[in-house]
């Protein structure tokens, strides 16, 4: 089986994000694929103090934030006609939870953006530690420059 | 522009390799893309001796070994249509001729088989020694298991 059935987008609200979006939006629309998005939140805002990190305990600011994403993810999803059922949004460790989503929903190419530090980063890791090395099937990486 | 107009296979002789190179033709065949393909020779066999390494300079079994690369390199290209302009045989680092000749072709897309160690090593390399971190272009990982 040659034909891809199942793409994965990762996410990226970049300012180049658009383009990886369009682009992967293309690729399955050659292959009639099904197509996924995920967008792994893999931080809470901690401000730094003298003190030292602290921790926010306001629920209503996390809230607000997880909402914002919500309303990003599902913004996209419309925008490159995802169903409802396939836009994610993980709490975690993106590397991981990419591969995790990908092995349960049975994605056979996942895309990701390739861009400055933290575009290689989640490709790359170190050789034991990386997308590549973890993910059960092809991955691709669409180079954004001037990041 | 969203659609691949040249696509490089990196060529991979594994056992495996004839897996990567259909799926690279058919992505090719979505686009209506050219595809061209590249092997690296990043060595010459040289026998260990208890002197230490010996190079042969015996010119007739290089000469024999570089006929031997053509003719698996012109049969792969007769078996995926590939121009014969489009089908690089080359001389040094594997990943800096792909990177190198992916520019001076105008790649928009390269495809590298991706499977145990030599595979991963070509791709990942140490984060600033990839092609993916030197690519110009996008760049997808097919992947190979039991590799």
């Amino acid at each position: 089986m040659n034909d891809y059935q199942h793409i994965l987008l990762a996410v990226d609200y970049s300012e180049h994000g658009d383009y990886v979006a369009v682009k992967a939006r293309s690729l399955a629309n050659k292959y009639q694929a099904k197509l996924s998005i995920i967008h792994v939140l893999d931080n809470i805002p901690m401000p730094d103090t003298s003190y030292g990190t602290v921790i926010p305990l306001n629920k209503d600011s996390s809230y607000d934030l997880l909402e914002a994403e919500k309303a990003k993810l599902m913004q996209l999803g419309d925008q490159l006609h995802v169903d409802p059922a396939n836009r994610w949004l993980v709490w975690g460790v993106p590397k991981q939870e990419i591969i995790r989503i990908a092995g349960q929903e049975q994605v056979d190419l996942i895309i990701v953006g390739s861009h400055g530090r933290h575009g290689l980063a989640l490709l790359l890791g170190s050789t034991a530690n990386s997308i590549l090395h973890y993910a059960l099937c092809d991955v691709m990486a669409i180079r954004l420059l001037g990041g």
